[in-house]
C-alpha cells in the first residue's frame, strides 16, 4: 500500500471485464466486487460474521440515516462504523444526498446544498458538501462518496447540465473536506445522455478521487438503455481507478455490466427480495410462499453451498415461516440471497482470470432465461 | 434406555431440589432443565446451533399453531418437527389446550373437548384430547402433554373442581390415544387450591404418564401465591416422574421453584422480553432503549459469556439498533437471554449437584435485589 487511503490493482483483463485488487487498511477485496447493504450499521437479520460468509468483505452503510440517528459523534465514539457494527472489512459510506432528497420532507437543492427537515423528528438540517464529509469523516468509512446531485429519470438537458456542473463543484468542495487517510469516490452524473456522462466522467477524472462512480442508474430508465449507455462509458471511465455502478442491480445487471468494466457493485435487492419472500436461484427467482412448496422437501436451491440450503431448511419450512411472519425466514433467505450474489461475483472473477468472461455470463444468461428474460451480451 | 419412551434418572438432590437427566430417543436432558419456546416451531430469530449455545437441549413448540398452520401432515411429511425445524434434540409440545381457549374464537368448551374458530381462516375446529394427540402424533415430538382444562386465575371451587376431574377423564383418553413411543406427561390443575392441587396430583400420578407437569400457574394470582402452593405441592408429586412446571417464569420463579423439585420450566419471557429490549442481567433486567446506554461501550454484561457479549456489541449499538427497529437486536438480545437462563440453570444443576442449592440460589436472589424485589427463600 502507497500512503493512499486505499490502492487498486489491476491482475487481469478479458475484453473489457477486469479482475482486481482493492488494498485498505481494512483488508484486500477482490474485485468485481457485490457490496450488501447495511443501512443503518447492520445487513438486516445477519450477524457480521454470516456477511462474510457469503464472500463480501465490503459493505455499504447509509449516512443520512445514521446522521441523523444514532448521529456520527455517537459512532465516533464506539471505535467508528468499524467498531460499533462489528464488521471487521472494509465499509463504504454513502453522501446521503439520495436519502436527503428521496426520504426527507420539504427538502431544498440550492448551491450550498440540501436543506430538509429529517423524517425522523422533523428537526431542520443542512446537508453540505463540507457536512457529508465532516459525517462521513466521523463515521470513519474506509471509502466515502462525493455528496452529488442525482437528477430524476428523464430529467431534460438543462437539468441534467446543471446537475453535473454542480456535481463537479461539490466535488471540489468535498475533496478539500475529506477526512485525512479517508479515500474518495467521485460520482458521474448524466442521466441516459451519454455525451454528458462522458463530459462528466473526464472532468471527474481530473480530480484526485481514489474511485469514480457511476450514479443517478436505476431510477426509472428502461433496463436496455441503462446497459446501452453503460456499454460505451464504462470503458471510457479511467482504468486506473476502481469503477462503481451505484445501486445496481439484478444478476443479470451485473453479468452485463461487469462485461463492460465495472468493479463495485451496491444494491438492495439480495437483501430486500428476502424480506419479501424472494430467493434467487440460477434459473431465476423462487417467490417462497407459492401453494407448491407446501410440502416440498428440496432446500431453495439442491447443490447450493450456502448456510441455508446445507442446513437442511426445506421449502416447505421456510414457506411456514414465511406465511407465520417469522424473522428467521427473512434472515435464511439473506443469508441464500447474498451468497448466491457472492457466488456470481466468485464466478465472474475466476471466469476473467481465465480468459472466458463472455462464455460465463452468457452461460448465466442463458440459465435465467426460465424465468428472466432472456437477453443478448453486448 | 428401557423400551419407554423417555426414561428420568434422578442423579442428586439437596433438600427438594433434584438433579437428574432426561434420557429421550433425541438424547439426554440435564436437569433441572429450561426450555425455549419455540411456538411456531422456531425460537424468534434466531438459529437452531444459536438455540443450542444457550445450553438448551430441549425446546417447547405449540400444538395449536403447527396443527392450523402449516397444520401436522405437513410437518409429517418433512421429517416430522425435528427434521422440519432442523432442531436435533428433544422437542415437547403442548396440547394446543391454553391456545385453543385463549387465541381462538368463539371457543365452547364441553366434555368432547374445545369447540372453536380458528384466528387464521375463522374454520370450526374440534380439539378433543384424542385430536390432540392425533396432531401432537403427527408433529413427532418427543414428549406430549395431555389436553386439560385450565380453569380462569381466582375461580371458585367448583369450578376448580370440574377442571380437575374433566382433566382426568381427558388424561385417560388422551394415554389411550397416544402415539406409541411418544412420551406422555398428565397436567395437574387446581389453581391455588393446595389440597385440591394434591388430589389432583394423587390422581395423576396413578396413571401411567412419563411426567407429571403443574399447569395453571401464571395465569393471574399472586407471585407469593404460587410459591406458597409449589413449596408444598411439589415435593408431594411423584418423585420418580419429571416434574414440569408450564409457563414459568422469572429467574426468580425458576430459582425458588428448582428449590421445591421442579425439573423443567418453559416460559416465553427471555424471548419476547428481547423483542421488547430487555436483557436479563444478574443484578435484575436492562432496558436497553434508555438514553443512558446512548454512547455505553460495555457489553449487555460484563464478563457474560454469550456470543452477543462476547462478540463485542455495546450497549450503544444495541440501543441503535433497538431504535431503529432493527431485527438484529431482538435476535441479538435473544441469544443474551437465553444464555442468561442457560447459565441459571446449569449453575443450579452445578449447586445441587454440590449439595449447595439453597447458598446458589440465595446468593442469585441477592444479586437480583438491585432491580427485583428481594425475596427470602422458603
Amino acid at each position: 500500500m502507497t500512503d493512499r487511503a486505499i490502492a487498486f490493482e489491476l491482475i487481469a483483463t478479458d475484453g473489457e471485464a477486469r479482475r482486481g485488487r482493492l488494498h485498505t487498511r481494512h483488508g484486500v477485496v477482490q474485485t468485481p466486487a457485490f457490496m450488501p447493504v447495511a443501512t443503518q450499521a447492520t445487513v438486516k437479520s445477519l450477524s457480521p460474521g454470516e456477511i462474510a460468509e457469503s464472500g463480501a468483505r465490503m459493505v455499504i452503510m447509509n449516512t443520512y440515516h445514521l446522521w441523523l440517528r444514532p448521529g456520527p459523534e455517537v459512532v465516533a465514539g464506539q471505535a467508528e462504523l468499524h467498531g460499533f457494527a462489528r464488521w471487521p472489512h472494509v465499509i463504504v459510506t454513502d453522501s446521503g444526498g439520495f436519502q436527503a432528497f428521496s426520504l426527507a420532507k420539504l427538502c431544498k437543492l440550492t448551491e450550498e446544498g440540501f436543506a430538509f427537515s429529517s423524517h425522523l423528528d422533523g428537526s431542520r438540517r443542512l446537508l453540505s458538501p463540507e457536512e457529508s464529509m465532516r459525517v462521513q469523516g466521523l463515521l470513519g468509512s474506509d471509502i466515502a462518496m462525493q455528496l452529488d446531485v442525482c437528477p430524476p429519470g428523464g430529467a431534460d438537458t438543462p437539468t441534467l447540465v446543471a446537475a453535473i456542473e454542480r456535481t463537479t463543484r461539490w466535488a471540489e468542495r468535498c475533496l478539500s473536506a475529506r477526512r485525512p487517510g479517508q479515500a474518495l469516490f467521485g460520482i458521474i452524473q448524466g442521466g441516459a445522455d451519454l455525451a454528458l456522462r462522458l463530459r462528466h466522467a473526464s472532468e471527474l477524472a481530473r480530480l484526485p478521487f481514489d474511485g469514480l462512480a457511476l450514479g443517478g442508474f436505476s431510477v426509472g430508465e428502461s433496463n436496455d438503455s441503462m446497459h446501452q449507455t453503460l456499454r460505451r462509458l464504462v470503458p471510457e471511465v479511467d482504468r486506473n481507478r476502481p469503477r462503481y455502478l451505484m445501486g445496481v442491480g439484478t444478476p443479470r445487471d451485473l453479468l452485463l455490466a461487469m462485461g463492460c468494466g465495472v468493479d463495485m457493485f451496491d444494491c438492495v435487492m439480495p437483501t430486500r427480495n428476502a424480506r419479501n419472500g424472494q430467493a434467487f436461484v440460477r434459473s431465476g427467482r423462487v417467490t417462497i410462499k407459492q401453494a407448491k412448496f407446501r410440502d416440498d422437501p428440496l432446500p431453495i436451491e439442491p447443490g447450493c453451498n450456502c448456510a441455508t440450503c446445507q442446513g437442511g431448511y426445506s421449502r416447505a419450512y421456510l414457506r411456514h415461516l414465511y406465511m407465520a411472519k417469522e424473522i428467521l425466514c427473512h434472515r435464511l433467505l439473506t443469508v441464500h440471497n447474498l451468497h448466491f450474489y457472492g457466488e456470481l461475483m466468485r464466478g465472474a472473477r475466476e471466469a476473467i482470470e481465465r480468459g472466458c468472461y463472455s462464455d460465463y455470463a452468457a452461460s448465466r444468461l442463458r440459465e435465467m432465461a426460465t424465468n428472466e428474460q432472456p437477453v443478448e451480451l453486448g
